[in-house]
This record gives C-alpha cells, structure tokens and sequence, in this order.
C-alpha cells in the first residue's frame, strides 16, 4: 500500500475536514501560520557516507518547499536527528552547519531539536512559516480554461538518480534541490492553485485531478526538461513517464488565468486525463 | 558520547545564545509561541508488537511533558511516522486513533504529517503551544533559599522497566505516563524555574546546577517514591541511584518561594551537590 494510500486512510478516519495540502495552516488575525514535517532516511533517500553539506541543503529544502507551495515565508526551523549509537560525530556536526547557515541565508530561526539513539541516521524537519490570507496558495481552486504552469525544468533529480545508477554521476546530484520560496512568493495571491513535485509530476497531476475533480491536460510533447533528463532519455533508454513517474524533485506546479513563472505546460479541461497510474509513491520504493 | 554532551557541541558552535530549555520559544505580542519535538523508536524506546493505543498515548505525552514543563498550553501537533514497508497498517491505524483522541482530550488539534518508508519504526512528534509572557518557566532564575518540589511520586517508569525485565510486569507500564499539563498551569508564573524529569531526577538536578550555577540539595532519605519504586529497592536490589538515574519518567522538577504543588524534595543552596555522574543520556542507552 502506498504512502497516500495510507494517509488517506487515516485522514479519513480522523481528518477533522482538513484538506490535504502542503502545509497544515491555522488563522492568525490577517494570515495563516504554516506547519509542516518532512522525514529523510538513510536507504530511504540517501546513501551512507553522504556529503554532509549536500545533505544538510536537503534537509531544509524539503521542509521549505512545501513552504514555498503554500506561497509562504519561512520563520523557524527545528530538527530531530537519530542516529546509531557509533555515528560519527563530525558528519552530524557537518550536516548541522551546513542546514544552519542554509537557513540562515533564508533568514530563518534554527530553534533546536531532539536527538536520539536509532539503528538509522534519519532527520526529521519541522518549518514553520506564515502567508497573508488574502495570498494562501492552496490545491483545490482550479478554474477549467486555467493554464498549468511549473517553476523550472523537469526531470533533473529522476535523470542523475539512473545515471548514478549506471555509475556516470555522484549521488550528491540527486540531492541537489532548491527551495523555490522566491518563486512561491510571485505565485501568492495569483496563482488558482499550487504545489510542488516532491512525489513527481504524474503524482501531482494525479492528485490535483482528484481534489479538483477536473483534469490537467499535459502537452507532453513541449515539456521544458533538464538537459540531463534530455540525455537519459536519448541515450540510455529511460523512459519519460519514469522521469516525472519519480519522487524528489521540488518545482512548484500551479494553475493560474495565465503564466506567471516558469514554464506553461498544458491547460486545466472538463475531462479527467488518465497517467496510467497513481504516480510515484515514497512508501513503496527506496534507494535500492 | 552522550547526548547533552552532543547537544552542548552543536549548541556552542550555532547557538545564537538560545537557552537550553525544554521548548524553543518566541515571541509574539505578549506570549510566547512554544515549539519542541520528540522522537521515539523502536528499540529505544518502545518494543515491538507494543500495545499501540499505549504507544499513541506515549507519543503525545513526551511531547506535551516539554510545554508543561515551559508553564504553556498545547494548541497543535503534528507527525512524522516512519514504518518498515510491510509494516502493519492496522497497527499504524490504532496509534494514530490513540494519539488523535489524546490529544483531543487536552484541547490540541492534530494538523497531520508526513508517512515514510524506513527500516525501523519511528515517530517524531512536534508540538506547538504558548504561554504568558510574564508566567513563562525557564531552567534558569533560582536563588538561594528556594525550595525544591517535584511534581508527583518518583521511581514509577524505572521500576516499570526493572519489573518487566524481570519478567513481573508488562512492558507497556514503564509508557504510561501522563503529560503534567495542569500541574504546569499551575506553576506558571509563580515558580522561579521548572523543566521535567525526562532523563531522570539525577540528570535534571545536575542540568540544574550547571545552568544556575548554584546547588540543587534534595534530601535523599525524605523523596515521596512511587510503591513500585520501593518494592524494587526492597525486594530485588535495585539501588536509589539506579532508579533515579533513569530516563522515561514526565515529572516536573521547579523551584521556588514556597511548595506549590506536590512534594517539597530539598532546597536551592550556594553549594554545587555532587550527584556521582551526570545522569541518564538517552543517545547511549538503549532497550537492551
């Protein structure tokens, strides 16, 4: 059973009405405080012996860009780190600095955390963050006639995942994502919709058909791909539908009356597309 | 190298002078805005097939006993569980249903979180609160002449735990334990300090010390233990020490002018008190 399975499930069970979207938020006079959690794993979504730095950049990358897709600004940060009684102490200390002063440049608080004993290294995000109620970006809004737009170029994270694979690229480039906060921000209060593509494109189509209950019509034909997706898929046979079939790429996608950043890739319509699938589901894969 | 030892390192390199306290906290008008998060594992700090509606219980109760401990208030909660991917979905359903109402029960909304596949089970909870600018308890601010207190009876988890590896008592004991919420309303703004007992009274009194820089006097013979605390120190050579050196026991430990709530334990003196050790460190003990 794959992750949103599984949260479905329990939203349902004990979901309080609340919809489904990057951030959980709650009122606060004119905006809404933003919360979210984000879970990395050794095995899960980083090999052993990592570059700290990297990782360090990743660890907050994926808490901000959920952030970001609510069109949100980021104030505080905490983490829970766990790691095997022999870790090494340096490696934590490096990965800490590095997601210290890569908060710091966003002009976000570290506020501390937790740190226990496990048998895996694994950190556990916290942001919190704050958007202008009149700029909330959430999923569910879309207008048919919307155009659908993303912030960047595709398929960058899934195409250094095969080609690390095949031993032609370092794994640190899987890891190597930006928070688009800067981006979230020129979407608030324009945009009908957004989130980002932290499960991949077709899971994020997926998705904003069922809360919409209208389709997204994608132009497969004139997606704007990264020069190394453009490469795996001329010269070692990946498929497209894998690349954007693949979790960890962080561009927001959005639906607007008309383009605002990036890239216009298709347009929302009556009738529900089919992707021949769900999308990619991070409970059901890991690095192996 | 135990955990506050690792904490202290992280902290004296990016610190920004925040005080060690059991929540981070910022302002906001005339409060505080409490934020703190606990992670517990398997193997840490529960075993497998634990009674799940235990472990749900559990979970909250480690996160709240930091904003009881701060004088605050619980407002949300938010989770990050990590599961093995055949893990039991069922079993998954009754910790979530478990935490939701506990957490319902104290007033708190539970804002959702984030599911990922991992090879151990985990959950790290964040919580978020708030307290009275002027009712706020910090570790620091004890003066000379106060009077120790503690919360309730002392002794109970670590009991628990030497009871069931005894095989005498059920595991699920040493988890029971219940978030002093009120207890810290009621210390609020009249105690001088508070924190909990999490890693034990020993490690407590000995963090006390440090940060006050003056002496936390409990008068050994006179503590109110817990019946299951005797019958062990009676009955099977469990020593004091050993069951105050132990982590996994949510009482609050304050001082001030007068006894507020509980027990009165000892009392604030300029003489730094020799504890024998620096008291329990999670990052180095396990279940074993």
């Amino acid at each position: 059973m794959g992750e949103r399975k599984i949260i479905d499930e329990i939203w349902k069970k004990f979901g309080e009405n609340v919809e489904y979207d990057d951030c959980a938020f709650v009122p606060e006079e004119d905006k809404y405080i933003l919360f979210t959690t984000d879970f990395v794993a050794e095995g899960t979504h980083f090999i052993h012996n990592v570059n700290p730095e990297i990782l360090g950049k990743f660890i907050v990358a994926v808490n901000l860009s959920d952030i970001a897709a609510m069109g949100g600004i980021g104030d505080y940060f905490l983490l829970s780190s766990f790691l095997p009684g022999d870790a090494d102490f340096e490696f934590l200390s490096e990965v800490m600095k590095s997601l210290y002063f890569f908060l710091k440049s966003y002009g976000i608080r570290y506020l501390g955390g937790d740190l226990k004993e496990s048998s895996i290294i694994g950190f556990s995000g916290f942001a919190v963050g704050h958007v202008e109620k009149n700029k909330i970006l959430k999923r569910k809004g879309a207008k048919i006639g919307d155009i659908i737009g993303v912030s960047g170029l595709l398929g960058k994270n899934a195409a250094s995942y095969y080609l690390w694979k095949m031993g032609l690229l370092s794994f640190e480039e899987v890891l190597k994502i930006q928070p688009k906060l800067e981006e979230g921000r020129e979407l608030a209060g324009k945009a009908r919709i957004a989130m980002d593509t932290s499960d991949g494109l077709i899971s994020s189509l997926y998705q904003l058909q069922r809360i919409n209950k209208i389709g997204f019509k994608v132009d497969w034909n004139s997606l704007p791909l990264h020069p190394l997706a453009m490469e795996v898929i001329e010269d070692y046979d990946v498929s497209l539908f894998d690349l954007l079939n693949f979790g960890g790429e962080y561009q927001l996608l959005y639906s607007a009356d008309r383009k605002i950043i990036g890239y216009e890739i298709g347009e929302v319509v009556k009738e529900i597309q089919d992707y021949g699938g769900k999308g990619y589901e991070s409970f059901s894969k890991t690095l192996d």
